[in-house]
């Protein structure tokens, strides 16, 4: 792995934006347009292993995550992954980073599913080149160490599914899986429905089960075996380490999420509901999707009282699942929650009792490389962005200001459903939200259809079909161009641009694996 | 792919059984040993797939099974997959080469997880060359094809766990599957366990669902996505057919299951139980798992007896499930049945209603491939063979005469319990099934560990902790040499050898993929 200091080559992609064709010494391919790059090859071909070389017994255990290391042989300039199942109380993660350092290794690729704040402890082993560079979504201080250029290698950001995608593909080879796990037999057979860091599902790990050299499950909830359901497959682990916490409850799951008070939201949220009433979206057996944030929370309940008035039942719903969505499924309103991840302590009971509950992975709703994928068959989207811009594309990485402090989560997977809303506020902390170009491209505006704010609702010139649908609702449809000046004068204009330097931090994947955008050194 | 006619150059292999280096122009490696062939290499690779190649609403509804092998690419010389779910009632294989013969295509090596007599229609695509040569568990009329030397190539028996390895190890390279599903959604998404021909799991058929480069969907029972469970993932189907019919529901599981009313037959299975006991595998927290068989389906009864007697409760019993084994779940005598497949409705509606009846398949099971497998974790197995010697050596695919007429199931892969049982009769209409040596090794003699039969239970002399276990017990435990003796004064003398031919007709692989024996042609 490369990347110091050396001259970054430059391309122009489909859409326009400048990408590096090299990253970290490996070639990238710069996005080629939705739909349009077509991968060759084959899947990723982990080695034959044999039950012979393995305990009879099935008895896996090793005394401490160290001895899973070396008897998986980590060595320098490895890939070892983690997951984020526990958010932001995940406990894993620096222990692994420790345990590396004490074992004198070098130069790691870390790619997690995502880090958070909690990771923080991580730096020093950046400083100290335990860990060489990252690869995966980056939420708070390890995205801000990126942005400054701190990081010896470039960072590489992907959806869910890109992960998915990049890790079966090959393009993501990973050596040492760490999969946390909150109920696990000493085979290995592994689920995140019960125990103390009961989390729900166990989803983003499948890719690195799959298709990793080696896997360690790490749990605090050893069971005799069997371990069922098995979410995570034992018959693809090496190692079974038993750790006395793993994770922070208070900060895996919530005992409620919290819906937004902000009136402006409350306004979005009910608009947004609206106009999937008025478009004709909102009819016996539809789905849709939301995500656990305030404002897409106020716009489930929103929905679910339309619902309710109108008799109307959804066939499936997606989660990440909260109390709210039980509650839909537990009234009758959808017959299926397809679930990637549970937001709170009733979406992880739910999961566990109600076989309508199900457990989805990356591979089954995201994977862009499979032969077809659960994303495309929602009906309608609800996501938030941290830009968006006259030409409906939107970002969900960096701030106005450059900096790098999201990850893309679900987010640039989801844009396939059938009607993709952007809810969000026209400006937040004066900074607009609706501007005239993304800092950084996440998302093609050929894949967004709507934008929801409180001064209005965007509709892309693409989807003439949407404008016919909701014409005559009184719905307050206008020009985004028209939202965009009328914020810029409210806050008095235009942020100013990202003061950024020449230096590649950060390469932003598209969903099939090519390079939709790169994030700069923040001056 | 070749076989006919060339002469076969054969090779002692570590059981002393000459075999074939050479199976259908492929090399072969002859048995090593128990654990003593190292699997090289990596898993088989199928080509990457985009889901801008598939239709965003999910539907790969195809009109026929025609179309959709014309869809897929089928052509000459592939080799193309069926699977055995609906026993002697499966409707789908018969149509599969009636439309391949249709479409002129010729060659196919056809490699099913078994067939039945219900398939004795794909004869005549043997002799026509519509189908070159068949690789799989054949039980009857095409194992007896076969036996006469009719068949192009040469047949390859497997074990479910050795096709899983020969499939996941790229051995046997799958190029068209075609999964007959009880319930299956557009997507192609799809279960056992409903429908008019639910037959319980869909387990033999997720290697193919995840090796093979190709995968076709039949169904009867088509719902709306999602068909929850998937134990077929949608993702990796690229063609969904609807048929009238797919399966004769009388043919696929009986209402109840026949328990042998022969006194011999009892008194074996009566003396499985009791060695059970006198042995201490009976106690709390144990495993067992036994077939569907007349004899079996006695001893689980007996055994139920004793366990409700002294207060004892398993872990875990795997099935092949039958209303037996549901009562035992249902009483509270096991945690968990872990089943591979369900023989009866009672297996079917409780492995649909009962989260603590849990669908395996033959990689969870049976790959010997993996890092470990459950088959090695289960305490005690009682099984059948049409053979067994005085060496302890068994066989279960051919009869003395040498006709091949049954298939391996899961019986390899069975022996690694940590107590393997052959619950035989000593001899059967007259001829032994105690004999000097078997016809063809199967399963050798360090695996197979007490073999009991109304005449008395001989233990293998490797396992002196059995001897020492359940000595003063009471049970007739005899030499197994005293046990061929008296068969044979009893039926007159040993069996005639099998006339058999120089020509090799079938080869038996063992659990890793080598070669453990071959059949020949009979004369």
């Amino acid at each position: 792995m490369s990347g110091r200091g050396s001259a970054q080559r430059l391309e122009r992609n489909a859409a326009g934006r400048q990408v590096p064709v090299r990253v970290n010494g490996e070639p990238a391919i710069p996005f080629a347009g939705v739909g349009k790059h077509k991968p060759s090859g084959r899947r990723a071909a982990p080695p034959l292993a044999t039950a012979a070389d393995h305990p009879a017994d099935g008895n896996k255990l090793v005394p401490t995550l160290k001895a899973a290391l070396k008897k998986v042989g980590l060595k320098n300039g490895m890939t070892v992954t983690t997951h984020h199942h526990f958010r932001n109380g995940d406990l894993v993660a620096n222990r692994l980073f420790d345990a590396a350092a004490e074992l004198g290794v070098k130069n790691l690729r870390w790619a997690p599913s995502a880090s958070f704040p909690c990771h923080a402890p991580i730096i020093r082993h950046l400083d100290a080149g335990v860990v060489h560079h990252i690869e995966g979504s980056m939420n708070g201080p390890l995205g801000d160490y990126t942005s400054e250029g701190k990081m010896r290698g470039m960072a590489v950001l992907r959806s869910h599914g890109g992960r998915y995608q990049a890790i079966q593909d090959g393009e993501l080879h990973v050596d040492v899986a760490v999969i946390a796990a909150p109920t696990a037999d000493p085979f290995g057979n592994a689920n995140g429905l019960h125990g103390p860091s009961a989390c729900g599902g166990l989803g983003f790990a499948v890719a690195d089960a799959e298709y990793a050299d080696r896997v360690v499950v790490v749990t605090d909830n050893l069971v005799p075996f069997p371990c069922v359901p098995w979410q995570i497959n034992g018959n693809r682990v090496d190692a079974v380490v038993e750790m006395e916490k793993i994770g922070d409850p208070s900060q895996i799951v919530s005992g409620t999420t919290q819906i937004t008070r902000s009136p402006d939201r409350l306004l979005i949220a009910e608009l947004t509901a609206k106009f999937i009433a008025a478009s004709g979206i909102l009819k016996n057996g539809f789905s849709f999707q939301a995500g656990a944030g305030g404002t897409a929370l106020a716009f489930a309940i929103y929905l679910k009282e339309m619902m309710k008035e109108r008799g109307i039942r959804a066939r499936f719903i997606r989660g990440g699942s909260t109390k709210y969505l039980v509650e839909m499924l537990e009234e009758g309103l959808t017959d299926y929650i397809l679930d990637g991840q549970t937001f709170d302590l009733a979406g992880v009971r739910s999961m566990g009792e109600n076989p309508r509950h199900v457990n989805t992975t990356p591979f089954t709703s995201y994977n862009y490389h499979g032969k077809g994928m659960f994303a495309t068959m929602v009906d309608a989207v609800v996501l938030g962005a941290t830009e968006v811009d006259v030409a409906f594309n939107a970002n969900v990485v960096t701030h106005s200001d450059g900096r790098l402090l999201h990850g893309i989560g679900g987010w640039q997977n989801c844009l396939f459903s059938g009607c993709t809303i952007l809810a969000v506020p026209s400006f937040r902390d004066r900074i607009p939200v609706v501007v005239d170009e993304v800092t950084t491209l996440c998302g093609p505006s050929e894949l967004i259809d709507v934008i929801v704010t409180e001064r209005g609702i965007a509709i892309n010139p693409r989807r003439k079909d949407l404008r016919r649908a909701v014409r005559g609702s009184g719905l307050p449809v206008r020009p985004i161009e028209e939202i965009r000046e009328e914020v810029d004068r409210l806050v008095g204009g235009s942020p100013a641009k990202a003061r950024t330097g020449r230096k590649v931090v950060a390469a932003i994947k598209w969903v099939d694996g090519t390079v939709i955008d790169c994030v700069r050194q923040v001056l």
